[in-house]
């Protein structure tokens, strides 16, 4: 089999780890398979370059930014090729020009368009471990990008397609995608199998596993991704597509996010063109709104709720006061002590009733509903903070993920 | 003017530095010229790179090392970029493969052997400062070398070359280039100009404020090269070609070097091939021997005494003893407590008796010569380690090099 594997900043971020990594894929290699490795930065690494350019600019400038942190990834690849190869193991590090990873010229937060996998195929037929950076490309310029947080699951994923891999081994701090968190829910199980479309939902939801973009990836070019411990042996859970047995089951897993603040424009003249200058103004200050909601209008007047990021809150609540007074809205109010819980599913589909069964489960545990927002695969409930554990354990149960699948 | 500047890890060592040699930048470029800037890397950081290299392998893979160590550039090139651009100054980081700099294979000890400088030439013509990572190259294969120790000057130069720059500006944390060492000769001057060829035996000599394969460079392109101090604004010390002036004086700079160790190999059988089977077997262990002196041969047996660096003193030893066995020679002698002492300059083509000039001085300060060896502009003297301080003096004040040049 070729191979592709990942290790994250946690599984080099020591001396010491870096050589148990190098272990880990001298055994596969030694099962006979071909192996081409990803690897992060060191666990800090990145932050203390980030900490080093701020002291310098802030914001720093982009592209010298990318060329900065793209360094951590260098170090770390060279580090693991120097450890294999003093097991007696052939392997050769690659940064992105010499990998030919081409992505567009977004610093920060660049996407993969293109790799010229030639070169790595050669050196895979001459029996090479390949050991590649993550998280950084070059543009058609040659500029040095990076990816975003994450990137390196990205990286992984893309060379397992450009190189045809049999498999992508995502290696993290837990043994696989659970069916909640069990620091939330102790009955939470481990996933044996999950498509792709419940991994993006559960990515984008907030569960921090795998960066969304590399599930793309893998769906787009049919990848299958293993996520396992690079602390055990223990087999993890396969991303991939979907098959006839997982429709049958409703809900897939509960996934909750306490990093989400709410804020209400209240009592909002009902004309065309006014939420656009809501969000426009909330875009062009960079924040992300995740969940909007408008309520059925009631003469004329309704209510606009919307969903940001924590970190941008306070900022998010100044525009929409301008924005509130410019068009003519009654108030503003925020609310940073929420969080969101989800149940996904490609079993949903075919299966009416979750949304009420869901919404029965909270009713039950007592938990009052503050916003709904609801996919294909996925229905969301924003709920008071302090409720997270109880929604969790509720809808882990409703839904009985902690039986096991079938 | 197109002014390349090259800054080295000691004024690149701190944020706060790097803010400060960002100003100097600014102030060139304010004062109407166009400036393409080398830096090293942070002081500290190679080292901390080499050191973590060692934890995982000792010796480490030389490829991976070059890779490992080329971050260290990589990051005080976009640091410095990142400074000037918040300051307003059109400024871009350049790596090895950005820069278009080739070099030979070698790991660890790269030869520059060509520069495409077009894409360098399109963003000067731009107005942009460009901040090249120095130290680094790539081979035709995209590997990424380095060049050795101090081998940013080299890139300066080289790049200086390749864009027909009008001087090189090495800043460094001296005040130039001296007659001799200040901490050792507290008569010693800042010499105002100097040949290439007295500069490249100055180097050879053990004096480290440039790396000697740059003056080699300098010398080949005749790119002018003005030693400087990053703290202050003194001009420092023009290397340049050898003219009509300089022949004048006898002797331009006494310098010594106190990193030799001295081995004796006695009574060996005065053959054909000796020599090459000790030597080879030294080279093979990848020892870099200085001096070697063979006195006259007596009845068929010979003295043969060589220097090697200190560091390198122990295992020289042994294979010195070892050799001595096959090529049945009667003993080996070591000596650790040397250092040479050395009077460069051009105009002793023209001068007899520098020579005896240089002995008469160090037999009237009482010193005992152990070893001589010549150049057509140097003498150097092997003397004890405990002597170089008197021999520095005596040799300064013998040559007049205390009363200015003329």
């Amino acid at each position: 089999m070729l191979i592709v594997q990942k290790y994250g900043g946690t599984s080099v971020g020591s001396i010491e780890r870096i050589k148990n990594v190098a272990k880990k894929i001298a055994a596969t290699v030694d099962a006979g398979h071909k192996v081409v490795v990803v690897v992060s930065a060191m666990a800090g690494e990145t932050d203390r370059l980030i900490d080093l350019a701020k002291q310098i600019a802030n914001p720093p400038d982009p592209r010298e930014l990318d060329a900065l942190l793209a360094t951590g990834e260098q170090a770390s690849a060279a580090l693991l090729a120097m450890a294999l190869k003093n097991m007696g193991y052939p392997a050769t590090s690659f940064i992105a020009f010499q990998a030919r990873i081409f992505t567009d010229n977004a610093f920060g937060r660049a996407r993969i368009d293109q790799i010229d996998a030639t070169k790595l195929k050669e050196q895979l037929e001459k029996g090479n471990i390949l050991v590649i950076a993550g998280f950084q490309g070059i543009d058609r310029q040659g500029n040095i990008t990076t990816l975003g947080r994450g990137g390196s699951d990205t990286t992984a994923v893309a060379i397992a397609a450009a190189l045809k891999a049999d498999v992508c081994e995502i290696y993290t701090d837990v043994e696989g995608v659970f069916t909640a968190d069990p620091r939330v829910c102790p009955e939470a199980r481990k996933i044996d199998r999950i498509s792709y479309e419940e991994m993006m939902e559960l990515a984008g939801l907030g569960a921090k596993v795998l960066q969304i973009r590399s599930v793309e990836f893998a769906k787009k070019y049919n990848v299958p991704i293993h996520v396992r411990s690079s602390f055990n042996e223990k087999e993890g859970t396969m991303v991939i597509d979907t098959d006839a047995e997982m429709e049958k089951v409703v809900v897939t897993a509960v996934v909750h996010d306490k990093n989400e603040a709410r804020i209400t424009v209240k009592g909002v003249p009902d004309r065309p063109g006014i939420a656009a200058k809501l969000f426009e103004a909330i875009g062009d200050a960079g924040i992300v709104v995740d969940m909007i909601i408008q309520n059925t209008s009631e003469e004329g007047i309704t209510d606009m709720t919307f969903t940001v990021p924590k970190g941008d809150f306070q900022r998010a609540l100044e525009i929409a006061k301008e924005a509130a007074n410019k068009i003519e809205a009654e108030k503003v109010m925020g609310d940073e002590h929420i969080a969101k819980v989800s149940v996904v599913g490609v079993g949903m589909r075919h299966h009416p009733g979750v949304a009420a069964r869901m919404f029965r489960a909270l009713a039950d545990a007592g938990i009052n509903i503050l916003m709904i927002s609801t996919s294909e695969i996925k229905i969301s409930c924003v709920i008071d903070e302090k409720e997270v554990k109880k929604a969790v354990q509720a809808l882990h149960k409703a839904f009985n993920l902690g039986e096991g699948r079938v």
